[in-house]
């Protein structure tokens, strides 16, 4: 909790928690990071695109390595424990190790990505994407809000945009990939558990919608006569809540909804909604999906109304290894926890890592699901729960043991 | 209709139809409407406000006087029979009896209203207050948007405001007053019939509601325990459609909604709407307020969000006299038309001449219930059925017999 705190310093604003990609608290952060890594008897480097990137040596030669991880940006007057748990987690997890004299039989490296959250340029994963070898080049062109393309940026920060493809890993030395992270949301703490265990990190769907009714007057068009536009897109909204209830592993937000050029005294003749679908699974979004469609065109026929849908974002669900749920699983119970199974809502460096080997994810209960907010808090007990969980999988993990990866599973 | 073609030419924009109170286009057509007037038989003059009021004489002495008309002033960018229809048709009937050689029994007044819809001076029914003998002495304080006291420009019109007083009638010469107006809503058209007889100009009320829920992550926060602002405030509007549809006599209305900061992937905490509330008869309209009030307290209870909602206008329903509906029905039926009884959802100068006499409104048939907009449209053979009805009315009309006054039916 210390190092948390300690971290938390490295803002580029003194009054709330803000540390983007490649600037000089980014740089702070990972000579801090780099630090207690070496106290925990590892050896540690930036690599090419500025992740802090730790080694723990195993006993065992030639063994696949596990690595673990998270990111050390964050977003705008942040939280101090997204991000930051997954990467010091694990580091005093390995120096409990070292401090007793122990090693793994497989070598362990530990990960600080540079960017996850893409604050700075508009685009996130960009560390993990690099470790995971699916960095676009072209990102290498993106501009932040000062004008700075990212290639400066990594020369300011003292980095060879040249060669960012560097920072790939083999895919052959890489066993697994595992993430600790606050759940960003209530599910553990309304269940009154300290940790879960991550099932899949959801697909989501985005979409623009146009409800086009017929605009009148409010007080001279009877009720039966009218096609409104906002009545139908009420019904849409209420729709969407309750096949996401009744589709499981699914969540429907309509998170922006307004009447067009709308008057307190007018019939409103147009509404413009968002609708962010998620799914454990892509098939149990799609279901949701076909469902909703369903319901808007019954809605859209019954009223007289038309729906003009427009996807704007679609990502595929990255399901966790069945073995890495069930050996973080048999953790958790073993430290005589129930397990508790989720899938995660929001995005992750799992996400990406998931191209180059299974994953897993291990959530720590945070305080009223409050994440991206200074408000953010988990409890030092709780940390003291993941570590042990944490060490128990570390125990037991066996690097030669293979499953298909993430992206093999998807595509199963 | 010639006349009202011609009328619409007095336009302070020549693209557009723009008639504000007290222009130099309301003198223009002022002029033109007392011209017609005199054509008809009547004399003509302007009022202490700007209204242009016709006389046309009655066979016996001390008779009563009928009041028919509307207003000359228009809404931006307005249709041509919007008011217009009220003056000009009153004025048509009376000149074909003039040319006849017929009198009436009881004298008749014409008044061309100089403001209805309160376009310059945010303030409507300045004319027909004036004649009521309801305006407020203060409203001559009024500024328009070029900065321009209502007192100037009547000044500037050639008027004297110390005297605005002296435009109200008594009310013991008056036996009632008409007004012939556009439907401005759908009804007559659906129902494919040339006129209707208006039985109540509704009474509405208008509120500002805010829905706080609580605010959350749209990927990390399962449906069930949400308490999304949107969803109640959807449930909401939909409660309120069916309220109306199951309350006779009402129309409800959310003209305006939006999710407050909201953003694709964050669960609404707090949502804005509105609702315009009408009845014809204002315990309907309370029957429907109470059904409402309990629908929201039962969604708020259920989702755990809250509802603050706050009236910003509240009017009372102006009732057609039983006679005068009568006696309008009556000429409907002899014209061999179903007599089609409707409320009036929308305010007219009716409502402020209630305080001062009876009032009866006959509407004609518009096209798709469009108005205040260009493309407002009647047919020239309607306005011959409504000027048929009206010379029937009149012929029947006994200026002698009473009832009660549109203020008293309210009070009771």
């Amino acid at each position: 909790m210390e190092w948390l705190d300690a971290l938390a310093e490295c803002s580029e604003d003194s009054a709330e928690l803000t540390r983007r990609y490649l600037t000089p608290e980014h740089a702070r952060a990972a000579e801090m990071i780099m630090g207690w890594m070496r106290e925990a008897g590892m050896s540690a480097r930036l690599d090419a695109v500025g992740n802090v990137v730790g080694h723990f040596p195993g006993r065992r030669p030639g063994a696949r390595r596990l690595v673990l991880g998270s990111h050390q940006d964050t977003v705008r007057n942040a939280g101090r424990f997204d991000g930051a748990l997954g990467v010091l987690l694990p580091i005093a997890c390995l120096r409990s190790l070292h401090k007793r004299g122990e090693r793994l039989d497989y070598p362990v490296d530990v990960i600080a990505f540079g960017d996850e959250e893409g604050v700075r340029f508009q685009a996130t994963l960009l560390g993990s994407q690099a470790v995971a070898g699916t960095l676009d080049p072209e990102m290498l062109q993106a501009v932040d809000e000062d004008g700075v393309r990212l290639q400066e940026a990594m020369r300011e920060f003292g980095l060879d945009p040249d060669r960012a493809a560097d920072a790939a890993y083999d895919r052959d030395e890489v066993a697994a990939y595992v993430e600790v992270h606050i759940e960003q949301g209530p599910v553990l703490e309304a269940e009154d558990l300290p940790v879960g265990v991550v099932t899949s990190i959801s697909g989501a769907v985005r979409l623009r919608v146009e409800v086009m009714g017929r605009a009148g007057h409010a007080g001279t068009v009877p009720m039966h006569l009218r096609r409104d536009a906002l009545a139908a897109a009420s019904e849409a909204v209420v729709a969407i809540e309750r096949i996401c209830l009744d589709t499981p592993g699914t969540v429907g937000t309509v998170g922006m909804l307004r009447t067009v050029s709308g008057a307190v005294n007018v019939i409103p003749g147009v509404v413009e909604f968002t609708i962010d679908l998620r799914g454990e699974r892509d098939d149990l979004r799609q279901t949701a999906q076909d469902r909703i469609d369903e319901a808007l065109a019954e809605i859209a026929a019954r009223r007289g109304v038309h729906f003009d849908c427009v996807p704007t974002h679609e990502s595929g669900a990255r399901l966790c290894s069945p073995r890495l749920v069930r050996r973080l699983g048999a953790a958790v119970a073993a430290e005589g926890f129930e397990v508790r199974r989720l899938p995660s809502g929001a995005g992750h460096d799992a996400m990406a890592m998931a191209d180059l080997t299974e994953i897993g994810m291990l959530f720590v209960r945070c305080k009223e699901g409050i994440s991206h907010h200074p408000a953010e808090s988990m409890t030092a007990a709780d940390a003291e729960v993941a570590a042990r969980v944490l060490l128990r999988f570390l125990d037991r993990f066996d690097a030669d043991e293979r499953e298909t990866t993430g992206r093999e599973a998807r595509a199963a």
